[in-house]
């Protein structure tokens, strides 16, 4: 059996290009008694995995040139040596960037049997919506009178950002970079859009968008997001810090928001989190996301590029704002 | 009876002058029943006075043309209609730049006989004091294992943070603008000095002055400083922010780090906060630094300038360093 897969080829500096991957055929030994072959379906490509190229200390370790991209997947079982996961199993695994692989069981998660489509574990009821939800409902405590401002609200994490806090009451101000994105979140029921892409002043429109201020900023972007955010925040605001995807491909360093002393004069609070921190806390967001998909107040929304030799153009899209919803690869 | 007092003249835009100030007499009427006469001995200036000067929104409303300078006085009581304030009482109040005022006794609090000068109740166990006190405790909520930077270490807050941290058990990393500051600090015990203007790359000067890296940084400065503290930061550390002197008196706005992703990085919390907010819990403050006063485990250290003329000199001295310690003016 041969396994199609991408590897890490060098590390970018600046926005990456498709020379940055190279595609390998890995012939698979035979399987051993306990070990399961995994065909993937489909596999994930996320923002993070940009900190992940380069040779840094960070919350998870670098990828390693010339191995596996890793990340996020969803397969089927195609042949068994281990009771737990018979022939045909739905797993969910992180074997990333591959068509298939062996493992001994031990970092595959079978998908539970609701009704939901198999991708929505790479998404909504995955990684990024359990970043979504543990950011708002963990980190920053959502409140029903919180007015939300998100950026890159379209996202993966952004979309069900919307949705969960509108779940909860909040007035919501989404942030998105085309007119096709700001139909999508109006969609998700946010009661205002800003497309940043056409605003000449941000603070301006922001405001004009949120009179009331803005009590949770959920940062997925940085640079000009963050500033007005940060002129726009009530007293006692909270910045649930997600990412910054405005500085992830910055080949030398940006300069920061002019007005962080509004940390200090409207006495905010920003919090950096990674999801692996709430990975403990995944039943429980399941739990909830389970129902409201199955109860359909919850909707997913996903970009798709077709096979393996695709992925490096569905991950570099991430930073040119190709996706709407979940970036996935169908295997 | 005259006071004599010191106005605001204009609004500065940057680094503020004299020419910003203007000694003002004004004659003050007969005293009515339940009023008191002050003679107020010794005034403060702080660096948050800058942020007043300015026409803007606030957790304290700015300072208004052609009135006094508003802050931190004591005075003494000299002519009394008030039986709660004896001629001779000695009170804290807020009646700012000025050598006398009257006062219906709202705004004053009697001076506790413990054996303090009297001026520490702007300095050490008052207003500076306490919100080391509580960015530390409150804010930062300190643990004895941790390492703390402190940034302005030399100043009012700075010198407290330092003396505190330590009584907690904690490592100490200070941050001052001269060998003579350096010196002081030295003399409060702490583990660390770095004089930041003499080192080319702060950020490795941080680095070699605290291998363990920060638990906590108490950020009075911004800039440079939260850059170089963001890059040394331990996982999960905190930030207390106090203030960012180095951008009060920009003329146009200054570029924040470009270091922030270190925030979701790091998993880091930046809390800001405002001494106001803690002003109830100041008796369990005092009781706490009056007791470290008296046996002599706390030190503080004075800046002084002489007569009402000069407190525009001591103000504007603050933004130049000229301070070790308290900056005051004895009237």
């Amino acid at each position: 059996m041969i396994s199609h897969q991408i590897h890490l080829a060098s590390r970018p500096i600046g926005m990456p290009t498709a020379a940055n991957f190279k595609q390998v055929d890995v012939e698979l030994p035979a399987l051993k008694e306990g070990q399961v072959l995994i065909k993937n379906t489909w596999m994930s490509v996320d923002p993070y995995m940009r900190g992940r190229m380069m040779e840094r200390k960070s919350y998870i370790p670098p990828f390693e040139i010339d191995a596996v991209m890793e990340g996020g997947a969803i397969g089927e079982v195609i042949e068994s040596l281990n009771p737990k996961f018979p022939v045909g199993s739905k797993v969910s695994n992180i074997s990333g960037w591959r068509t298939h692989f062996i493992s001994d069981g031990a970092d595959l998660t079978l998908l539970p049997a609701i009704g939901i489509p198999e991708q929505y574990f790479l998404g909504v009821i995955g990684m990024p919506g359990l970043t979504a939800w543990s950011g708002l409902m963990k980190v920053a405590k959502l409140k029903p009178t919180d007015t939300v401002f998100v950026s890159a609200a379209s996202g993966a994490v952004g979309m069900v950002v919307c949705q969960i806090a509108k779940l909860h009451g909040c007035t919501v101000v989404a942030s998105v970079g085309s007119e096709e994105k700001a139909e999508l979140v109006r969609g998700l029921g946010v009661d205002a859009v800003i497309n940043y892409k056409t605003v000449t002043n941000l603070t301006e429109a922001l405001s004009a968008a949120a009179p009331q201020g803005i009590d949770v900023y959920f940062e997925n972007v940085g640079g000009e997001h963050l500033e007005a955010a940060l002129n726009v925040m009530n007293d006692y605001g909270r910045i649930p810090v997600c990412g910054m995807i405005a500085d992830y491909n910055a080949a030398s360093p940006i300069p920061g928001p002019s007005n962080l002393m509004m940390i200090n004069i409207k006495k905010l609070t920003l919090q950096g989190f990674i999801v692996i921190d709430y990975f403990d806390q995944f039943d429980e967001f399941a739990a909830q996301m389970g129902q409201w998909l199955m109860e359909g107040k919850v909707k997913s929304e996903e970009t798709v590029y077709e096979g393996l030799a695709n992925a490096p153009e569905a991950f570099l899209g991430l930073f040119e704002g190709k996706n709407k919803g979940k970036m996935l690869v169908k295997l």
